[in-house]
């Protein structure tokens, strides 16, 4: 059976099926999705990873649109920022390489953060993340972000609690002044299992060759598992909001959360409903020019 | 035809085939490398393109073996730097997206020098590549880079000659700087005919869909082709070394400038001789612990 065989209809409005709020405006944490599931989708593994190569290039599409839109500064000062956050072996790597992976690396800056370094603790936990909002016309991948602040942060207790709760109120500003200035925002939590974690590390300590991804810190963050998802609950329920809006993916089959984060890209640069920037300089003028040189 | 009977070897030691410096220690300039060549190839555009594609997953485990040793400090502190110089419309887009956009983002960071900044202007020509040099594990893609600084700035007169040459000294000593602390440089002009770019401006000014990338100020630039090819050869005379050699890559076809420069990386990272890090904890205890998480 040849590839293009394979391909099968993406899911359909899957802005609307993983959205972490309900059409009835009930609010969904990670423990009200399985991560097994593969909502709106009937395929297998196979055609899932031949539906994500096909519809890569649409993607890739819309993305220079938005680039060009940037680069021409028509005033549609549109950007896009996707915000990955999950469990360790979740695969945030895999929608790096694999969806955002098939963009324009010109029009994508990827940014991974890591744990805050001595300058950075010093300001608000806001002021590193600014530095990286994507300008006009970029999409920013955002490998972690601020929500660590008020994850690891809540679950650890490495911020009292009142300064949590200051913290949900500082992101909402935040993301609405974001989306004031042209950004769409799309929050991406990668939903897996304890057991699927546990093959994750597992298989990461019998290759030699995966050795360096395991941590052994990652063991204690699993004992504390329950209290991870209850501070994603609650951080999803603080900081959705329309023009930024959650998603809790099901990620224990990598395939249909690659595929699945793609159709939201897609989805979100459809509806900014652009066109290529039209000529600030005489076409015919530059044809005659340039046959001449 | 599938497409595995299509790839064919790529060319083998592609380093000595298309270094600007000879075996027998001649320089070569642009003038001396005809653009519509393909060295050491003899398949056609199909068969260079299942190449590109086929090779591309060798490259993307060299460099996560380089990526892997970055973040376990090994102390192996190995970086690559690709330097991408060219005239407009040769495919400088097209190697980032193709070749290096194969590997994986986490560990690639893409710079594109544009017109410097006024802050910039302040400083040093080299201030503002300073802060892009790839750290340890990294790689590093300059699109443009510190030679426009002795290649525009000679053709334009925008710098007096007396500190251009002393640019190449600097220049010189600040790439010999970067290999004493661990990193590879490739430094690859892709080299184009006038004619082809013709050819490339035309379809740009044809296309209402790239409009965007046509600059006016492109035509103007093509006046002065003779003298680019002429500051190009200086600039690779001057700043040729066996710790920064300077490649001339043929690039009428797009399709065998990717699979050359891609081959230059393999070939790179692969004289790294990187091992896979050895685990830093102790595996046997950590599988114990992790099965009774």
């Amino acid at each position: 059976m040849s590839a293009k065989r394979l391909v099968m209809d993406p899911p359909q409005n899957a802005a609307a099926l993983l959205r972490a709020r309900t059409a009835d405006g009930a609010l969904l944490g990670p423990q009200d999705v399985d991560p097994d599931t593969k909502p709106g989708y009937g395929g297998g593994k196979a055609e899932g990873q031949a539906t994500l190569a096909a519809r890569a290039t649409q993607l890739a599409d819309l993305q220079e649109l938005l680039y060009a839109n940037g680069r021409a500064e028509t005033g549609q000062d549109h950007s896009l920022l996707l915000v990955v956050q999950a469990m360790d072996t979740a695969g945030k790597g895999g929608i790096l390489r694999h969806v955002a992976g098939a963009m324009d690396p010109q029009g994508v800056r990827d940014v991974a953060f890591k744990k805050p370094t001595a300058e950075e603790l010093e300001h608000d936990f806001l002021w590193r993340i600014r530095k990286h909002v994507p300008e006009p016309g970029m999409v920013g991948v955002f490998d972690r972000s601020h929500y660590e602040d008020v994850l690891v942060h809540r679950v650890r207790e490495l911020t009292p609690l009142p300064e949590i709760e200051q913290r949900y109120q500082a992101i909402r500003d935040f993301e609405q002044e974001l989306a004031d200035a042209g950004t769409r925002i799309i929050k991406v939590m990668l939903h897996i299992s304890q057991d699927e974690q546990k093959e994750r590390l597992t298989e990461r300590l019998e290759r030699p060759d995966k050795h360096w991804k395991y941590n052994p810190g990652d063991v204690d963050e699993r004992a504390l598992w329950d209290e991870y998802m209850e501070a994603y609950r609650i951080a999803v329920a603080e900081t959705d909001a329309d023009h930024a809006p959650w998603y809790i993916v099901p990620a224990n089959r990598k395939w249909y959360s690659r595929m699945a984060v793609q159709e939201l890209l897609i989805e979100a640069l459809s509806a900014m409903d652009l066109s290529w920037p039209v000529a600030d300089f005489d076409v015919e003028a530059e044809k005659r020019r340039l046959a001449a040189s």
